[in-house]
């Protein structure tokens, strides 16, 4: 397996990001990410009850279509909590985009990130979208990712290539990040693209093994979003016999996974204000969702992340956070090993003594620049 | 009903707090509060499967005995995830004030609140004993809500009187707590004496009435402790006719939940760092736990609480907390009302169009001086 910290494109895939006036700042803020062959999508939303338009509109699209052949990503405005008008804008922006490259707008998926509760400014969008789509190119989903960001510091781009059946299958993910960040799914933006040949089921499967033990193992602010999504685009163009299970489906999953999890691991890095990349590992549970339960509840808490922030080895509120977590731990159970607080990286080991299962969780440190930025963000 | 913020002693009571060296800063941090007359006891304890020792001791003790005489707090210590010797520490520091004050140790409860983890200096509270008992008088239950006192920056105390049945009936509480609050129990101590005769089936109706609109309304951080309590003495000394049910069980009900939701406000009030008082009214739910559970999402959403530090109206974050509540609100179903951010004062009503039940929790915001403090405690 290669693995490369850029964005390479897949056979068929290209990308391009522009400013087109959603962001006072003049940043880039609307992302294309393009298949010029038809892709099969799997895709994970928020388990929130209250959706942003966009996802409300992929969603259907998902159900319409068998292929999809674009994705358009707007920051700077989530399109969220903006009732009948965000479903109609982002039906709008679908349907502009998709007669722009001469596609049905229902193989068109959309989605934002940004402030919840605006309405969305349509009209920009439209006139950005000729631009968006007479630059696109290979290079330009690293253009994409830039275009995806908000409070985030750097774009989180990952690409692995490997051998199935002979042929070379490539990977090429981009995600945004950095707040409004708890399981279920990790609040955040994650769009995989990939030439694999593979069937809906086995990618179905891949996507939902590989997004448990990573978006669903992180936790910024334990603040779940509105717009969460991760989704894969996969258009067949490796030529590969197509995936179905065996080791094939084995070795796809594997590299999806990694995929996953370095982008979780790349929004922890870049979590709002943090000073710690925080590894929690909690061992001897009952089960991996109870590990992970018990993990999360250490990461969630206000008073863990300040004592880590302080680099105050307060290993009690450890203590505190596994008996609040409602899995009936013991006293006499516990063990906690609380590595080293100096420098970035810091670990926590913790044993349940309940059985065999593990779970690892990565967040961040809770700090004056976390308060800052979100004080402050709208 | 005529109502006090100062803590006067019903009947019977009395107290005392003393500095045994516990702290180092050198503040009191040993207290006591005493009846001189039997008193019943009823109490809730934190729901963490991984509490305190003196807990273990005072819920033996709760079953050992029908009647109970004094309460021996210390603050600087929690003494929790302390094993056996714990115990036994807790257990001796009952035997001691037994002793000095020639009562059983099974009608001393105990309790403690601090550090997580350390062993409580045994040696220091013995020495203090002596003193503290000879300490003791009515004013000093102002002195016992002193010495209970960690991160907090006032004494939080109460009195109430009322008539029943034509005699007048005293309640006077303490409390202490202004960080790793959250419901389940609030993460406090409060101790209310009472000299009502009461029996021990309403008494025990009664506080589980109160605690469940007051103390389990309201956080500062999410954080559940393991030394969470709400204990209540009744001597009886107001000789009135027993309190089993009716009109007297009610008006001693109303008094009981005033206390306690007066003493959950001052927590909120002194909360770590805090630079807001929020109240959160969610109206219109299926039933008072929806609500509670809605208003309580939002309470411990850190983006929700770092936008009212900021004074930044970022109501989409109320709209996501709300959607990652659980409980299936959907969009058009909400409305939300922020008032003003300006000012110390801070009111959010949010209808969800469910039914007719309300909740209002209390909080405060998330802000640079709560990291301060948690960063820097030990």
């Amino acid at each position: 397996m290669k693995i490369s910290l850029k964005a390479i494109p897949p056979s068929g895939f290209s990308g391009n990001g522009i400013a087109c006036g959603l962001k006072r700042s003049g940043d880039a803020d609307l992302a294309l990410l393009y298949s010029d062959a038809p892709a099969i999508a799997r895709a994970k939303f928020t388990t929130g009850s209250i959706i942003a338009a966009p996802l409300t509109v992929s969603k259907k699209h998902l159900k319409l279509s068998k292929t999809f052949r674009a994705l358009l990503v707007n920051s700077g405005n989530a399109n969220c909590f903006t009732g009948k008008a965000g479903i109609r804008d982002a039906e709008e922006s679908a349907r502009c985009l998709g007669w722009q490259l001469s596609i049905p707008a229902s193989s068109v998926l959309v989605n934002s990130t940004g402030i919840i509760g605006k309405r969305l400014d349509i009209a920009k969008i439209k006139k950005g979208i000729p631009g968006l789509v007479s630059g696109l190119s290979g290079s330009g989903i690293h253009k994409a990712a830039k275009a995806m960001m908000t409070t985030d510091t750097f774009a989180k781009e990952i690409s692995v290539s490997l051998k199935i059946g002979g042929k070379t299958v490539n990977l090429c993910a981009v995600a945004k990040g950095a707040g409004m960040i708890a399981p279920n799914m990790a609040t955040m933006l994650c769009f995989i693209l990939t030439d694999a040949n593979i069937c809906g089921q086995a990618l179905e499967k891949a996507l939902a093994e590989a997004v448990e033990i990573s978006f669903n193992c992180i936790s910024v602010d334990g603040c779940m979003s509105t717009n969460d999504t991760v989704l894969v685009l996969a258009n067949g163009r490796a030529g590969n016999k197509i995936i179905a299970s065996g080791k094939a489906l084995g070795d796809f999953s594997k590299a999806l996974k990694l995929v996953c999890l370095e982008l979780s691991k790349m929004i922890v890095m870049d979590a709002e204000g943090a000073t710690k990349f925080i590894r929690i590992d909690v061992c001897r549970a009952k089960n991996f969702c109870e590990a992970r339960r018990a993990a999360l509840n250490i990461a969630n808490s206000a008073l863990f992340k300040t004592a880590v922030f302080g680099e105050n080895p307060n290993f009690g509120r450890v203590v505190a956070a596994v008996g609040a977590s409602g899995l009936g731990v013991r006293e006499d159970q516990l063990k906690i090993h609380l590595g080293s607080l100096k420098g970035r990286q810091v670990r926590l080991k913790v044993s349940l003594s309940g059985g065999d299962a593990c779970a690892t969780v990565y967040t961040s440190d809770l700090t004056p620049g976390y308060i800052k930025i979100n004080a402050e963000y709208n």
